[in-house]
């Protein structure tokens, strides 16, 4: 399954060379990643603050196809993958919606669940899991 | 006559203290500002590359009334009023869509039209008049 | 007196316009107040995570007098003034490294001291009067 | 060969987990990499317009081993490898001043030389050859 979110590149997504600057590409993914947890029910603000638990992103990476302008409608969809009881991965493809055939950037992030305090591996809470199996 | 943007707040707004870095409720105004001029049919990726003229941001403000927290949506109602031939100023008013009477943020940004080799004052495109008479 | 902090245009502090993007401006500053206080022997983990009091920025403002370009080599220099017992202002100007003759850019936060958790007004600690006595 | 570039966290790299967001930490990277190429004396301003070649980032990819905090004094130690005449790779290498026996995160950035109106491969300017053997 897979969720899509819909991004227009801002003015200040880009750089002097006319495009967006290359970690921008990466914001945007978590844009996507925010959007899907908020749609599941997640309270934004308490997930992210660490309260109980924390799920830091361990590695990224990023290929980058084709250049993307301010002002480009694009379709960053979403796919999601449980690894381990503490551990995901999610799948971004960034696609223009004037051409949706070409892949424009392709990215992931890898995500860990740990306790803030002692930063030792704990198991996803409930919503995530949940988010886990509708996404 | 105004316009109304709607905006989530994301992660990346955020900074240690746990609410919008302060600098990042300007960029989300600018982002109304282009969302605007885009729905007026202004082709935003030859607007910003100052080929024949440019429209820099002379003078801003913003006054913060109240924190704003990841997750939080949020409408920019932006009025933009031109002062003369070669220079507007836009007004911003950031409210919360869950109370929209508490205004939490508000800001300006003046702009002039001026050409980009020169840098020398020049009356704003017919595309500029019109959206200014429109919004 | 004042806190002098020198700063490269970086390439992601540009967009599409080929300059500095106006809201990182104010980034700019703020960096150079953060630098002004580390050097003031201020935690800044700890001062910016709002244990026990917070100092948010309640008003900003700049004026743009001229472009700023990636690799451009700036100073800023930072005047804070105490206004009161729980505010202060801070005055930056910005020139360039090559030509401190002209201002290029000039910019202002206003600061208020508040307890985080009611968000009423309460007096600067010990360490923020000793920092606006000595800048 | 490697160079080192030394950076604090600044308040606007963190976010409201209270580290830095995951996206600045290749922006530093970048910065890293634009502080080598103006110390060999390449002009930021003219290389990132991309006149008559442009060097994008065709792929990225980090890994975050331990949270870096507001204040924190870092250095990043960049070594770049040439790969063929249109392509190079850069991995950065990312410890606290305070230990730099531990590596808080790990960082690579891969290049490609294309004439920017086309976007078909093109050699490196002498330029790039010269920072590539030196760096």
């Amino acid at each position: 399954m897979s969720f899509t979110y819909n991004r227009t590149i801002h003015f200040q997504d880009t750089d002097a060379a006319g495009v967006i600057y290359f970690a921008n590409v990466l914001s945007m993914c978590h844009e996507a990643y925010e959007e899907s947890l908020g749609i599941a029910g997640i309270n934004l603000k308490t997930f992210f603050s660490n309260s109980s638990t924390a799920i830091p992103i361990v590695h990224t990476s990023a290929d980058f196809f084709a250049p993307m302008f301010c002002g480009d409608k694009l379709s960053i969809n979403l796919i999601p993958q449980q690894l381990s009881e503490t551990k995901f991965e999610i799948v971004y493809e960034i696609v223009a919606d004037s051409s949706s055939q070409q892949i424009l950037a392709k990215a992931m992030t890898r995500h860990v669940c740990i306790n803030p305090i002692t930063r030792t591996r704990t198991p996803f809470p409930d919503a995530i899991v949940q988010w886990l199996g509708r996404v």
